[in-house]
């Protein structure tokens, strides 16, 4: 890896919830060294270190507090090689857009163009073979090297990987219901209020369910057979129940799936699946690929958020009490890191998968 | 109610946390006097207040609080007109047989007996006619006062509250999914270690799914025409994942159902059914019966445990979010407390039904 | 108290915090019926229900929920007997002039006028004789009727009430340190931030310290010889250190302090004068008064937040492990709860003991 | 220090928390390697992964899961060069004891022989001088090889370090005032129920405040000139009020403190010892010793534990908020990982420390 070119990124939304977490993986990433840092207006030309308020328990690098912020301009970012964005979804639209004709690769965490039949929708350890389609969405918009390349919402994250995985042995997946308990960091800062999740469970989550339900599918999906665009996986029913619990990071899900097939495997066949799963991440070396994708836990209690969301780095999928379901076939408990690899971290697989690829 | 004779009551496992409940329920229900509290052979002979570790945030009644705790032996109850148990499953069996083959009725909480054809398994506001099964009861022992009667695991109370008012009005159920997130206090004291819920969710509560599984076909199922066994809704799959999650009080599920005939009605007469159920406490006009047995909330964020909890003292279910599912037909949120309308209140309220029906 | 008229009661600030606390208080008090609600423009014209985000575990009163709220214009507040104030304090120092000079009686739970010489800043259990004042503040601005009276930071009242019984007795305290462990509500709605305060401590919050260095003072002081003022008592050293805990209501405070006489009493007459201690509103029967106003805790890990906050429905103070102290004379751990007597019902009680003086 | 010999490690106590942390950190210190893990006879005989509820979110090491474990008899631990303890107190005295007249170097975290005078009771960034006195130790007990070396009481460890850099600069502290703000992981496992600190604070903490008061003076203290005992600083004042919070890892204290010289530095020189104090671990290059002993914060909200506990790895003391004090000198927020230099942290720095002395 030494030898390989250390690449230039800008981020985008550096000083929000996401963008901190962009800075901390960053920084200690060997193929990427922060150039730009991008954030609006009422930031642009602050110190870092004055222009966020830094929440992270990991510590803000020194050389990072003392950069300057700019306007998320392209012009502000020359010299970039790519560039992360942890964008509020109420801009998005807008600044990836001129980022990506301004021709650089945008690996993006909002939700703006996730649904695009042109824009791959990626979870790093599950599809990266959607990257397919950059070359239509490069000639629509008349590009020779900018795109854009989305990662999912992070309460889809752990389940997409684990299908997919499942997928790939037994068939295609016909029914989903999952039941998340998601932690507080998903809403980014100050997002929920203390006074609504102490001591309390918050059976709402706006716009969540409609995102699992949706996202599920295309990541689900395979790219057309002369790449043009994505097709989602329509014979999937998914059906999401999302819940707001006091947990700081580390989305935990019950989840109920039956097979289309119609046969079922046996849960030690389940368990083998997932346990010897290996994505083309891990193929090809990236520095960020988790060693082990998907963690199958045996012990009944296991995962937990606070035990087990930084297995491998957040960027591992954790799975226990896999067992049968009285109503659909299997049924069992699915764990991931939120603002790891249900975000950011995703974001920077994506890109290393997208430099071994030759993308950038 | 003035007029009618106040019952003198006896507590089993007067010093847990079911116990705690008990007193302080009691205390202000007009029907009831507490007589003698019974507990184990460490704490007989010591004043309560000596013998418990207090952890209610309602203040201990100050003339509980001076009396003297017996052990549980029958002939230390003389004078008491029913009793109520909150024994721990590893001493019920024992324990309550005693008390009932001493002739008197007990309303217990234990899960010991739940499952047996002859004793009740009650939630108040649900399946109050399943006491048609005592006379058989009392024969089989050879008893003409005493008696079991049971209520339900807290977490089942909810949805079978919920699924009795809908199946008495669109028929029978066939399927329920259900997603649980349960209070700490479920748990008893000490219970939950506080490292394993600061900041986490523990995916799995030892039995918990295997009772919700078996429970709810016996509350929903009937009297055999004969009055002689209950039998079970033999129809019905319910399949359980049990989450613990940092609430104190107040369990919360995530539910999703379908109907057996399989014709849906619509979300408003579902509403319309579940706003105007009334049970027979209400009808006998029992002094602990909610006025509204199920609160239909509006707000898509809610119900919540710690804002909607204590809705009619603790005896509401409360159910929102009611929508169609995409894979089931319908989906909601239910909430119940646990600890009283799930526990303790049930007993009580139980109690003043059987009082009401002449069975005291 | 049934012959006693029934006042009207306006509510600035019904939307907020203390405002929906405000509501709670007033809804199951004899002495008040709620009669204007009002609140910021944006609120203006809409149900209460709908202009406001209910956050308590109390139901909102259905007669409240349909009120139409008004703006803050005392033109709308016509018929109102008297004025509830839980305006914020960006706002408040022109409204609740405003009012004060349309000849209401304005009790205030803001901080705007508080160390104001002739408005009186009353803790009702520790020292409603500064009402005193009340004659030279309506000089002043020439009223006959009008007057703010406010009541104190909520960190500080707890130790008020316990410094003013012991003064009472042993005379002045010379020192007092102080170390507060304070609940979320008092930051009001959102407020704080989740990300903030799970799994954490904040040591500061703004201005509090300073607040209760000032208003202790004021509150331990004396109205002049002449009543035109109310005089800080100088000789009192404060040193405050303020910490946010994960908490929902109840202010934890570790205090330690010193008598000026140079002269100790012994622990068991401090526990004595604290238990005996009677206030005016305990003398004048006033309907919210606690039986007991301080409540002495022998057990050595009380009081503790959750257990004890709502004691006296939140108007007692708790103390607890009372022992001497290796620097100052004494130490202790003192309770309040901060929205009910160290906010809007310590603004209840003053009226109700302004009323009984004749000044409403 | 690659080629400096491996350490073989023995640890008593293994299964328990301090246990847990010791094997984590010493999994990950390149001067140790665990050789024998001992605990009580119920846990002896089987692999470490099933005697042990591992805890910490840091995975258990593979190589250690499969240990079998010990009893804690020194004829199990033969070939190691030195012991860990993480004993409970109810045990430590005798076993602590046939550890040292084995001739083994015992690091214990019990507190069982802390106050002994020729035992060394060390904070590693405080006062490693105090090793003086192991000669006269081994003298007392004919040994050659053998002592016992303690840590000290986690809560007093944060202020220890801070009040030993501010004496060696501007002399004698003669007054400490301490309240403490507890993590529960400072109770072990299943410690703290969590009905106890759920929206809670617990202001008692069984012999917290005792062994403050007594452990800094002697922290404080120095050796006698003959080196055979250590000296307690007698003119030294410590009142402590020890509160137990909802925090998971990390004691907040707020202090305040008099010089004894009667003369008081400025804030600024105050900060500036503070950060340019350097301890023997730092000079002598000892791998776990922080880079920075004492982290000194500037934003008014710092420390906290969720956000400043793993500073240098959990082995600095941080601290904030330095202001002056009405009644003492001056006062500050201080935070420290209790498990960490708190504890098993501190027994390995110790042990590095005396390695490097020769004492091993």
């Amino acid at each position: 890896m030494s030898t390989k070119k250390v690449m230039r990124a800008g981020i985008l939304g550096a000083t929000g919830t996401v963008g901190q977490r962009f800075i901390c993986l960053l920084s200690s990433n060997p193929r990427f060294e922060i150039h730009v840092l991008g954030a609006s207006d009422r930031s642009a030309g602050r110190p870092y270190s004055q222009a966020t308020n830094w929440k992270l328990s990991d510590r803000l690098p020194e050389n990072v507090a003392s950069m300057i912020v700019k306007s998320c301009n392209p012009s502000e970012f020359e010299g970039c090689d790519l560039i992360f964005s942890g964008l509020d979804a109420s801009v998005a639209t807008e600044i990836e857009k001129s980022f990506m004709e301004g021709n650089f690769p945008v690996f993006s965490n909002a939700k703006n163009y996730r649904m695009f039949d042109t824009v791959p929708l990626v979870i790093p350890t599950a599809n990266p073979e959607h990257f397919a389609v950059i070359g239509q969405q490069r000639k629509e918009f008349n590009l020779n090297r900018g795109y854009i390349i989305t990662n999912s919402n992070c309460s889809v994250t752990g389940i997409a990987v684990v299908l997919k995985a499942l997928q790939l042995t037994f068939g295609k997946i016909s029914k989903v219901m999952v039941t998340t308990m998601q932690a507080i960091s998903g809403a980014g800062y100050p997002g929920v209020a203390s006074l609504d999740i102490m001591d309390n469970v918050v059976p709402h989550i706006g716009g969540e369910e409609e995102k699992i339900e949706q996202e599920l599918g295309k990541i689900l999906g395979s790219a057309s057979t002369d790449n043009t665009s994505i097709l989602s996986d329509d014979q999937l029913k998914v059906s999401a129940m999302c819940n707001r619990v006091a947990v700081i990071d580390g989305h935990t899900s019950s989840v109920s799936i039956e097979f289309a097939s119609g046969q079922k495997p046996s849960i030690q066949e389940i368990k083998t699946c997932l346990s010897e799963y290996r994505c083309m991440a891990q193929q090809l070396g990236c520095h960020s690929a988790p060693k082990q994708a998907i963690i199958v836990h045996e012990n009944q209690d296991r995962p937990q958020p606070r035990l087990d969301r930084m297995n491998e780095n957040g960027m591992a999928v954790s799975i226990g009490r896999i067992r049968e379901c009285p109503i659909l076939d299997f049924k069992f408990t699915i764990l991931v890191h939120n603002t790891i690899l249900g975000a950011a971290g995703a974001s920077m697989l994506n890109a290393e998968l997208a430099s071994e690829m030759g993308l950038i």
